[in-house]
């Protein structure tokens, strides 16, 4: 049964294999699903109507995998890609889960460390040039401290700033294409996590050398976990060409990583979020890097993803609808417009009536009272 | 009676007009002390021993104030600056007092409160560079949303930028020497304000028409709020060349802007502060944005500006008991080294050990009882 | 225009004097509305719909008022009470915004401070009595601490408890007939304040004089300030019998004191709150606290009025609806029942089937997702 | 080498199997240190000098072992313990592990998975029992949920006491002596777990059948996740004579679940936490719900366990020297006393001096100042 919130390939959805084949494993629990082998969650991804599919290196191959199961495996799921019609628009890494990063990858102390964590990256981005990615995420989950006494910060800076200098390199060489994406999060699984928000990596990407191939992927949960608005930092990275990914999800402040259903915890924000990548044409994926609560087998994770991109849909309608309402826009319009500042010396020579200016009510309330019904589906 | 810990000029400990002036008024209640008049304020920062004071214009004169008051009270002010041998290193503007800014100043919807927000800039630079300030602290405090209805937040960085090119030019034109310092925060008094950290602005920075003459303001509560590593941040401001000015107070995360009397609330941080600081050799403002509690009268306020001062400087001389203790070092040094990465086909033909690698106990525990037992007292 | 979503007596939708009248102080700005005399702000909220108001002793008599001047004010405001329909189901005592507080009140460590504080409070329940109302709130927002080293915690509770019984004892011999409702909340304005949570206060009641007199009011925004889910405190307050009152409003975690139009902040929490409400019959006043937004004049404060009470109805309809829902229904139904334990020795012979009980799925992402689709009004 | 601050068995210092056995897998990461077995676990602890040893049923025994294996199990551990003079204070039940407890445990909607919870700590109960433990801990993790629409929340209340109920009517028949320790958590694993703070526990407790036998075990993380003053909490459930164990770690606030080393943290919360155990003669267990840093190995275990106690010790120093402190003393006793309040007849009659009693500066900047110096070690 189809309806106007059925996705389509058009839509863009993508989700990790990592997220449908999320075992439920936690910090006080054992896994309740058995493993959901990757061309099998590439079939379950087409059933539920996705677009595409994201991995990390060694959620398609195992880490001590020969060259020639690595290629076997590879070959296979580039079958199931085609033959579910499902594309893989991104691919990343994982420098968090051995043990060998249990100090950082590229941040790490040890020198082996890093130059093993950017090998690994090397081939992970072999892999994803493989399988058509054009979009390479960096996500340094191990990138940071428990107790700052272990190194200087800037340090780690610098470290960083040095592997992704050879990433870029390699890509260049490679003829690879890559267009770097970096994702931040402030703590978990570290205490702290070197470049904590959004913010931290704009402001780090002028700094290396190929600027231009460097972005970021902002995840919902990651900026909420810190209690940040998430759509002013997609909109800063945004103005500043940079968003080159996204990751959906859902997530209550100033808590672990809950990775929940796009739009399950606080529905306001991602209607925000929603009506700023279709007002602004971001025509990137949309990724849900979530993953189904733990109460739930495999009907259930479906559940979830069809919940994702169905959440998605319906925001996306009634962002239409808000841009719609003429007595939203008229409230907007009245609140002020975007005109360039006067020249210098006509502003300084400007009086202003601050009184006049300040008794404005400004009809916010009203606006937002307006925006709620549209969301609550009453307007 | 001085001690080690005394505050000598060298030490460059400033304190803005509005910390120790704070009158203790707050959401849920009335003011507990009476006005302190500027020049009585200057007074008592010599007597505790402080070196420079700052201000936002209109703590020095009032909003209204004519041209000739104006001028009498800055002569006044100069003098008693002079005659108490405090300086003024760094001067800032207040946009979010006076009613005209309850929507924002440069990012306001409102094209003439904007432009009133920047003339008032402008001539709050003026004051400032009459005062002899080099630094010049730009804090949006009212650049915000309660409701995101009300403005697309690609706008306001627009709109920021606008505002902060125009400032730079002046100060070209008025050959003021100014080094802006730009101040985030992630919310209070608005819901969200825009450039939520540190690192959003050091995203925003290298996109100004300007960006040598523009740096920022980390304030020690302000990354707190948000549960942010204070010292991560600031590490990659310095490690970026943008470290121009810093607000040293303490914060509980997640809570409102408390604004508490330095290293009172998580001396442990305020050490890693300090060390960094001390280490690297920053040779600015150490800015006290600071007030007292409200139970205090004004020999508590002295209590609080003596109590800041002191405890960086006990703070100091722990960091350097940190760097001179062998055992310490001997654990740093054994976690790794600073080596760069090998050349890349050395690096792809390289077979690295995992498990070996991940073997490896680090002792950081180790490090970090001891990092305590130097901060305690008892090593 | 009346609609389904029309405010009706019925409802028992009650705001104090201090939200309809706040005016748009906060620390770090100046009031932006003129003063909202008591007996207008009657008129406002009969206009909006409302059915009661509440007030704190000081929002209607002024602290240094003359028994005059008191019989004068009181006199009048019950005649625009009744001249309004509105009634005063609830009092309060403002203990927090004279500078007489700033160590607390009931728990200040100066006993006279204590003394003053009890005796401000009878005559507030004498204010409350003549105005007819019949629920006490007591909100202790200075009873707190920013250093612990100013008392012992423990005493903090002793002297509570000392205070709470007075009032009581009060209340008995002057017949007055009043429930207490102590209000919780974690801090702001003071650090810490003692009584963090609505848990902590159903802790102290069963060891009062009087416990049967003394319930709760837990207030939305104080518990989701500490990140904690609102609707489980309430369900505890409710099965204890102890939910005298109850504070509607909105905040999101991790800040400051918010305050805001009920709903707007997290819709999903609010829509659970309601359905609580609604299911188990509570029929004591709904109780808004909270306040217009600082962009607004009085028409803003009016629509935020409405606004409150318009999305609480909005969201019982909702309640209604889902609990109407088959396919909702059937979900919780399949996923367990309510049945009592076996008898002990039954219980302990029986044999369980772990892994076939762990391998059920729950199919809580299909409920989360169809109550969503309630709550976005797409269903 | 023994120092002033080396563990001795009078200071009753105990740690959880579960803690120095911990093996460092986090969501995000695999297990770095192989399996400690228990008897080993045992002589770990008395070599770094730990009193008792605390331990979940399946610490010990494996879930699936046969009545033979368990004894066998059980004796070789009593012998282990008696060997190395380690005792076992207290005991407790996993109920958070196994899959078959994924949507909780004693409020699971299903009536089978609430039996077998029940059944299974009556087994860990005679264990506990045969192992000597006095203090059985009762610590809901997976009592929760991550959307309310599963359940009323008052219903998981009624469950609670149904299955708290039976286990105090089981530990009074086979009198085994217990005394019941609840354990409080906000979130993590669940959404939001019921019962969130010590508080709500304290109000459920006089709600069951056998309030006498049943306080609270508070955990510094738990209520520092919710940014609430731990010592706070601590001091209600001693107050209320509620205080039958308490669980020592560390904690940022607003962040998942850290446990770490005592005092690591919050160094000035934990000083004012041993504090006030120390004041009011606290005499049960220290216990330790902390583990290492997964950058260790088990020679960092032995650091990370021996820090704790040893911070412990250290901070019981500083808290006798602040007792001893007469400068510090002097301030607490001028700021106020324990005074009775006066009869209510004189205290109606009293007038009181308002502007006076507002005017006395409280001194607490200076009296948190001299605290932070006897903290760091400076007086």
């Amino acid at each position: 049964m189809t309806d106007a919130y059925t996705p389509r390939p058009e839509h863009k959805f993508s989700f990790g294999l990592w997220t449908v084949g999320n075992r439920g494993r936690d910090p006080f629990g054992d896994v309740v699903r058995p493993p959901l082998p990757p061309n099998d969650a590439v079939a379950m991804l087409a059933e539920v109507g996705a677009w595409g599919v994201n991995l990390h290196d060694n959620d398609l191959v195992p880490i001590d995998a020969s060259p020639a199961e690595r290629d076997r495996i590879v070959r296979e799921f580039k079958s199931a890609c085609e033959r579910n019609h499902i594309v893989v628009p991104m691919a990343t890494v994982n420098l968090f889960y051995d043990p060998v990063f249990r100090d950082g990858a590229f941040t790490s102390n040890n020198p082996s460390v890093r130059a093993y964590a950017v090998q690994k990256t090397l081939r992970a981005m072999d892999l994803g040039a493989e399988l058509g990615a054009k979009i390479f995420v960096l996500w340094g989950g191990r990138e940071g401290t428990e107790t700052d006494a272990c190194r200087r910060a800037d340090e780690a800076v610098k470290r960083l700033r040095e592997a992704v200098n050879c990433l870029c390199q390699y890509s260049i060489d490679r003829k690879y294409g890559f267009r770097f994406a970096l994702e931040a999060k402030p703590n978990e699984p570290r205490g702290d996590i070197y470049m904590a928000t959004t913010g931290n990596y704009l402001g780090v990407i002028p700094t290396l050398q190929y600027p231009d191939m460097v972005g970021v992927n902002p995840e919902v949960a990651h900026e909420q976990m810190a209690g940040l608005n998430f759509v002013h930092a997609v909109a800063q990275a945004w103005e500043a060409g940079k968003l080159f990914h996204i990751d959906l999800n859902d997530q209550v402040s100033g808590r672990y990583d809950q990775d929940f259903r796009f739009g399950s915890a606080n529905p306001k924000a991602a209607f925000f979020l929603v009506k700023f990548l279709e007002d602004v044409g971001y025509d990137g994926p949309r990724h849900f890097d979530a993953h189904a609560y733990r109460t739930e087998d495999y009907e259930g994770v479906k559940d979830f993803a069809r919940g994702c991109m169905r959440t998605y849909l319906i925001l996306r309608d009634k962002a239409a609808r808000w841009n719609a309402d003429k007595e939203i826009q008229a409230l907007v319009r009245e609140s002020g417009s975007n005109a360039s500042l006067p020249a210098r010396d006509a502003l300084l020579a400007q009086n202003f009536d601050r009184a006049a200016l300040a008794a404005k009510g400004l009809a916010y309330e009203r606006l937002d009272q307006l925006t709620m019904e549209v969301l609550l589906g009453v307007r």
